[in-house]
């Protein structure tokens, strides 16, 4: 039986452009990852991994003409979002190249020896160390940040594991190109092409998480894919970490004070954050409540109005698309459910931006539960409150999120008890990052930055933008009493990699 | 239908020494988990845990005679050992409260905007915040220190999560005296004696993993125990993170040159380690490779001679003693296994502490798996190796381990590149600590301390013994462009607890 071809589809048109791979066979997956096994002695050389994170950075670069084009191509995303999407790639790869070289990530702690201890302490010094292949699921709506050379790859290469890509479906040839560079750049490097590999195939992701040399797992993708994942990890004979971001509402709460001060900017913004990228980001707001009342009316006219304005937009894919005009139909349909601006097809490959609105007290309905589920696309719903006991009510029926945001007045952010400091406490039970009069699409790689949150807006409690993201694939161990000279360099008494270090005397 | 009575046993006769209380209802167990997630916004106050910590350590040292009495009479491990636990115990709660002061365990990042930046940077800050209700899985063989008011329960309540323990049927009434003093001390220190609660029964423990307000779990026991409550941790709608301590054969490797060295030190020591504790350690030496010759006889010998001359003793209960028989016995019987010293039954009550003996080369048969499976109790094997690689080859088929040890020459921890150096990196890829020339059991708390391991000796990468178990009872939230005066105090500029950032400027 031949294997299946992976075919390149440019999305403006539904046709196909190229095709660029074939499926893995199980074969393929098993050379895959015993090859990424073998090779993770080499990418233990700490210089060599720092020196192929920066030439794969540097390649992604000098490449990004064409890796821009063929992600355009295939995804519709646009070369505006995609050149900055790939500035955001190539500043990952050389941030965790700079935390590598840093160290403090190794979170490095000594206990010399003390015999007038009772019991006498023995000699403990704990660094961390790679698990082993990491298998990343990559995402549709990014074809680069969290794809093949995105963060859960930089940051696991980072760490000193191999990493096998399952690319997404929605972007082939942008993930075998940037496969390629990445190879490259290992070579480069002195390390082995293999500490990176792109497969394709449906059958072929389930089977990766399955393998027994698989350590650890990343994902970005839907709630349904994902926990099918999550499940097969856990069910394993040795389980392994699946660190997956599956969905999010990403609710959004503007106090009846915040309307009357700014209504019209709110209503505004909140267009642009909802149709930014199409509506395919992860962090969408989902829901936003709306206190009811005029100043309410006048942020949803300026919502309606931008966008009534915005022109069509081109999904990442057809079945998208399909789900997306189901999604928003079905929401529709609700009894209580109004549409001031319908969202819904476009041209025949295109959809328009819309949102919807209810009454915030038909949410504990459970024949409403739908519209605390994100539908993915360019689609809000407004949840008009009646006094912050209806809202509280709202918030406190949400699933987990990666954010949740409020818009606040000048004299709330002034702070002192109140409603707004009531606020941040509930929504910081229910979300892994907090915004306070800005949106949460745009989610910036620092050092300080959490994307995560509960679950199902992650399944374990680590990031995966941001500095602290390489924590995910690392395991701690601990050496009691090995003498110096056999101890790693990274635990030696001249620290002569000076890494930051914690020290009990 | 009357909840079932929960007695306490002496394992030195079998008999029962009261009814101490009844098993958990389900309606119960609900009341005790709605009581904890009630009280989790008491705990939040940063004061009154620390005082609380502090307040239980002097009460359960103030108690010391009583809580040592109760404990020995349903363990049998003896007045010496368990004020040793007690020591250890309130060590922890001490230690705990000393982390929540210092603050750093927190990992506050703080990036401050930076609108220079491409794209601009908001400000971003970050800190951990209590996951919520903890539910604590006591160990048999530890009654204090990884049971009511142990490790988990101390880290646990240390980030501000509210504790409800299934006691382990060995020591009910350890655990209920425990549990009131925790409970009192929790109301010295102004808080709700519900932050910890303690339940017996097996079905109650089940139930609670499955609670919806629970949200995580800390364990310490068997594989068979342990892998159940994992799988229904993972099953669960929204999965919760399960940190298992399971199992674990902690292998010994004994180099030709040590044993040429030091054959009856390292004999003696090993039978020491073993029979610690009559053997029921989760470190306690399961598999010890000897060199095969007159070196590695001498070491057997004084193995033989040192467990001939111990003691029998009693263990922890009836069910254990009888395993125990049953596993030594069915390991014996292996066609090329040997028993120089048989383990089995001394009195009525009690066993004899043995070891077995096998080539290494059958240890590649999978009929022999067995003897890479722990088996609790003062019994160890000797697999007597020809040459390194038959070492290495017996190393790279096992499982996960909470330790592993090496015993070495002089002239080979002098270091340099040789069998030693490769040792200590084979030995890293299978175990959470690594111990040279020094015994396995005694974990020390400490800092740097890890105890845990690859599956199945943890069914996490965190550590249930140190200054970082708090880590796994926190998540990270990130405030991104939140005014000062509405951060909470840890974040904000003015740092008015004075806690340790890291801050990006």
């Amino acid at each position: 039986m031949a294997a299946a071809p992976v075919w390149s589809v440019d999305p403006r048109t539904g046709k196909r452009l190229e095709q660029v791979a074939a499926e893995a066979t199980p074969q393929e997956l098993d050379e895959a990852v015993r090859a990424a096994h073998a090779s993770r002695t080499a990418l233990a050389d700490r210089t060599a991994r720092i020196a192929f994170l920066r030439a794969a950075a540097d390649l992604l670069d000098g490449s990004a003409a064409l890796v821009v084009e063929t992600a355009d191509a295939e995804t519709a995303l646009g070369s505006g979002r995609l050149t900055g999407e790939l500035g955001r790639t190539t500043y990952q790869l050389r941030a965790f190249a700079d935390a590598v070289e840093e160290g403090s990530y190794l979170d490095i702690r000594i206990d010399h020896a003390d015999p007038d201890l009772t019991p006498p302490r023995p000699g403990l010094r704990r660094y961390k160390v790679p698990l082993g292949v990491v298998a990343v699921y990559a995402a549709s709506n990014f074809p680069l940040a969290f794809s093949v050379p995105g963060g859960d790859t930089a940051s696991a290469l980072a760490a000193g594991c191999p990493v096998v890509v399952k690319a997404h479906p929605d972007h082939p040839a942008t993930s075998e190109l940037c496969g390629a560079l990445l190879r490259r750049a290992a070579l480069d490097a002195g390390l082995p092409a293999a500490v990176v590999t792109v497969l394709h195939g449906f059958d072929a992701g389930l089977e990766l998480i399955r393998h027994p040399l698989v350590a650890a797992a990343g994902f970005t993708g839907s709630i349904r894919g994902g926990r099918a994942l999550f499940d097969a990890a856990a069910a394993r004979p040795v389980p392994i970490p699946f660190h997956g971001e599956l969905g999010s509402l990403n609710p959004v709460v503007v106090t009846p004070a915040a309307a009357a001060e700014r209504a019209e900017e709110i209503g505004t913004g909140l267009a642009g954050s909802v149709t930014l990228g199409v509506g395919q980001f992860c962090v969408k707001p989902g829901l936003v409540l709306v206190p009811e009342g005029a100043d309410g009316d006048r942020l949803a006219d300026a919502l309606a109005k931008t966008l009534a304005d915005t022109g069509p937009g081109v999904l990442l894919d057809h079945r998208m698309r399909d789900n997306f005009l189901a999604g928003v139909a079905e929401r529709a349909a609700l009894p209580a459910v109004t549409a001031p601006v319908a969202a819904g097809p476009g041209g025949e490959h295109t959809v328009g931006a819309g949102f919807l609105s209810v009454p915030a007290g038909e949410l504990a309905d459970p024949a409403y539960e739908l519209l605390l589920e994100e539908c993915f696309g360019p689609v809000t719903v407004l949840a008009r409150y009646d006094g912050p006991d209806e809202a509280a009510a709202v918030l406190d029926r949400l699933p987990g999120n990666l954010s949740a945001t409020l818009q606040l007045s000048a004299a709330e952010t002034a702070g002192g008890p109140g409603p707004a400091a009531e606020l941040i406490g509930r929504v910081t039970r229910l979300a892994g990052r907090v915004v306070v009069n800005n949106w949460p699409t745009g989610v910036a790689v620092a050092p300080a930055q959490h994307h995560g949150g509960p679950y199902p807006a992650a399944t374990s409690h680590s990031t995966s933008v941001g500095g602290t993201a390489i924590e995910r694939w690392l395991r701690p161990v601990a050496y009691q009493s090995v003498p110096d000279p056999l101890l790693p360099p990274e635990l030696q008494d001249g620290n002569p990699l000076g890494l930051p270090r914690r020290v009990t005397p």
